[in-house]
């Protein structure tokens, strides 16, 4: 899987630096040239250090963190990220609290950017608020520096929205596009979005939005498929229609499990909890109704267990094209009989998928630390070009 | 508000490093060569860094943060200072508990320094107690250094304590340096630091402590202003008193927030705690008397709520000099309309001067840095020289 | 203390390399060569950051910490090795909860490692479970590792488990190896490890262990002294045993702390709980049997009540060999009449080694870097050799 570096910093520097500046929060308000030059980079990146070249393009310089809901992988993939690149993690810890007014925001993102070169926020508990926050943050930096508050403009990278989980979807991606060996072989590939069966609720909707909206833009057929009433978010719903028209790919969406895996080339079977019950949990979050949000969870699980059936199991991949569809998760999946009683996948399928699925997990922090060099860069294949050449040893 | 960085240097160098191997607590125990030092190496910092120079004078060494009070925007000021020197941040967690024994003070301040360049210390709830338990840590770390425990000497610096908050008010004092276009124009000066109402009580004396002992200083005319029982520490008072009289400057303190104002070049409108109710807090808190702090809160908001006109508004602001002085806040300031319902300032005034307070701000990380090079280096005119020869860049 | 660097570079290098890939978690499991080699680079790294020679042999790259009971200390010794070798911590928070199943921790260990150097993990709190969850740890990282899903193979390092505690013995060593004179003097020393009251309960028992078990291979003859019914564990018991009979010293387990006492040369006095209580405490802790476990402290105290005279004072200290035993401890000690009204030892016998006893602490940063350093060099002396002799200054 390793890569012509010369060839990569070829195409990179063709691609342009629109990104330099911006933020990455949505996929889909990236064009293909911004997608790829992030795609280039982390490549790049992940062949580099496995060449144990240096890769600290900031001798200092602070990442702020801002997790709004907890996480561990996605943690340590940001500060995998942003330690190979040279910055320090700094953890903005909010507590539960949710800060209520915009005045605030505006201020707390400047006090906490006057060294700072990169924000990375998870918002994703909150249905209609984690997007319009991660907008909100930008803007209040963007007034800090034009106003000559900061001396540099510190970039925002989504870290999970209520929309999107674009570095999860990228390294959804990278991992596929090397599997069939490259972006023009993912043309025709069919690949199965799934609802399954979890004994939790309230997983976010952002990795199934997220995948419908990226995988349909690269010519594949994309089908969601789930359990009459689990909706995922309208916009995201007609971003994926959109792009599969441009691309030349499809978008289909079905109740049927089974007709979405028939001679897919992947599925991604994963939980998520219908779009309409996010809303109302979200608004008694706000409420602090810790009674109300019981009784949804109750009445959730009630509806989850309808569905049961909803399990990738070794029948179900039979289905797939010549039965040897590639699975996909974003993990940590739920697995029957190892971490529940019932669950996503059985332990077999799963089994047989796993170090893949670490493998994808593994493009992670490489994703997170292309975005931050894409956005904070005016020519990235040029500092890379220069990290390569000068050949410092990241370790001794 | 670019600085001559080669005139900065050959004047840093002139003022001689009485500061190396001391700690920085309380700026009234400082000589103004010494203040000096630490303003010019905040502002050739600050302009390096602007200038993308590397400045980690520390290639590996650990910062101590010791926060006994939250914190966001002295962490990530700290947390910033010390990441742009080279430090890498370990914070020390006691939870909420005081620790006891000065034998365990002692003990730990060795055992959390082995490899220790600078511990920073926040400790400002406890009337009487912040500033000893800084000076403990201090005196075990000379003894700690003496005996051959520690390779180094950590410098000590004053994150907040119950007398000074000296990181805050030389931020202060460098915003309105540069307002008013260098120190020699800021003799005979007016400047009002008055309390302001607060919906909430308990807020800590050691901003308007510090800006009374700084400000007079430098010849200015400082007046302070609180309703009756608002006082501050004698000792504080004392050290205003005296700086007034050696620079030239006066120092008075009234009862009225307008005749404060009254031609004011600056005012710094600010709520906190009276002297002796921070003193019975400091013995309740020490006894985790809970129904004893809620009566006190109680009784405080009470008095707190008949000052309400104590607020910095368009009518007050109309009093100051040709009604244009200076607004200064530490930030967050309690903004009426827009934090809370009543507080301390208009969101006309302070909408006006918010750029101005978020760059009085910036200079915070600065100074925090400033001081650790001042105490940490023999020549720190010497070290910040020849990072700037070298012309490392601090990003690529 | 200063040590000639030529010629510990040259023993080094003569020593092997048969820690590079491994990891480092019982004293027991590594020969001599290997001990004696984290031993050197110990030293060696702890005279050159004396140098202020810069030993940053990662440029960048994440250590994890694993605390799955609290720290202060090692903590701070952790970081400060990592940050001293140019590694990032990155702290693993799991919460109070214990990882249920094998599934999951094969999984964590591989999603916190894409871009890790070093593990260090502290589970000391459960028998029968520390040790083999840091094997866990270790399998899942192998098998990453050999699937491809790392491009390195982190070492885990044990920060402390049920059996053994070795960054801190190591620690201990060292001190006394300088203290005597060398690892030749430490030859027919007698050691006395005695348990001494304490009055809390469930002090873990890899110190004792990792004592006996560590300073029996170098001709030695160890004392091991407990109140009937204080036992360790029995593979502890064993290893010290047959380490003894190897190196020509002697190991002896009584029941009187004056006969371990009589004609020592060091003398370690140190509470810990019964193994069978552990036993106990372990079940109740994983059946979260509060009601049971505050049982047991009650029941436990009441014992150690009865052992109150198992304190180390000026009289005990006269039995010593010439009255001129050294005393150790691993801090904090629970010192009468200073952090408690009985304790382990009189404030008149702690105060006059207080400063050895740091000194003794001060080993362990170091002893925790040359783990990692040995076990992630494929040649320590030539990586050291060449940042000495390229001679980059740590501090500016």
């Amino acid at each position: 899987m390793s890569i012509d570096i010369a060839k990569s910093l070829t195409e990179l520097d063709g691609l342009g630096s629109s990104l330099y500046g911006k933020d990455f929060l949505l996929t889909w308000e990236k064009s293909d040239a911004e997608l790829k030059s992030v795609f280039i980079i982390a490549e790049l990146l992940k062949e580099l250090h496995a060449k144990n070249i240096s890769l600290d393009m900031f001798r200092t310089g602070l990442a702020v963190s801002n997790f709004r809901d907890n996480s561990t992988r996605t943690r340590f993939s940001f500060a995998s990220a942003c330690n190979l690149l040279g910055l320090a993690v700094q953890d903005l810890d909010e507590g539960k609290s949710q800060i209520a007014h915009g005045e605030t925001v505006r201020e707390t993102a400047n006090m906490i950017s006057f060294l700072t070169e990169v924000v990375g926020i998870r918002d994703d508990m909150f249905i209609g608020k984690g997007h319009p926050y991660m907008k909100e943050v930008a803007e209040a930096l963007d007034d800090g520096f034009k106003n000559g508050v900061l001396n540099q403009r510190p970039a925002v990278v989504n870290l999970q929205c209520d929309l999107d989980h674009p570095t999860q979807t990228m390294a959804d991606m990278l991992f596929i596009k090397n599997h069939f060996g490259g972006f023009d072989k993912l043309k025709g590939k069919k690949i199965a979005m799934t609802w399954a069966y979890s004994p939790s609720y309230g997983k976010p909707l952002s990795v199934p939005q997220g995948v419908i909206a990226l995988m349909t833009r690269y010519g594949m057929n994309v089908d969601l498929a789930y359990p009459e009433g689990y909706d995922l978010m309208p916009e995201t719903i007609k971003a994926a229609g959109d792009n599969a028209k441009r691309s030349g790919g499809s978008f289909k969406v079905s109740n049927s499990m089974e007709s979405a895996f028939k001679d897919a080339d992947i599925v991604y079977p994963k939980s998520w909890a219908p779009y309409k019950v996010m809303e109302r949990r979200t608004q008694l979050l706000e409420k602090s109704d810790t009674v109300g949000l019981k009784e949804l969870e109750k009445e959730c699980l009630a509806q989850n267990a309808q569905h049961m059936d909803w399990i990738c199991d070794e029948k179900k991949m039979t289905l797939t094209n010549k039965g040897g569809g590639l699975y996909l998760h974003c993990l940590p999946a739920d697995i029957k009989d190892v971490s529940c009683e019932n669950g996503e996948v059985t332990a077999g399928v799963f089994e047989k998928y796993r170090i893949g699925t670490y493998k994808e997990a593994g493009y992670k922090p490489f994703v997170i630390a292309a975005m931050i060099a894409a956005c904070t860069k005016k020519n990235p294949a040029k500092v890379i070009g220069e990290l390569y050449k000068s050949g410092q040893k990241r370790v001794l």
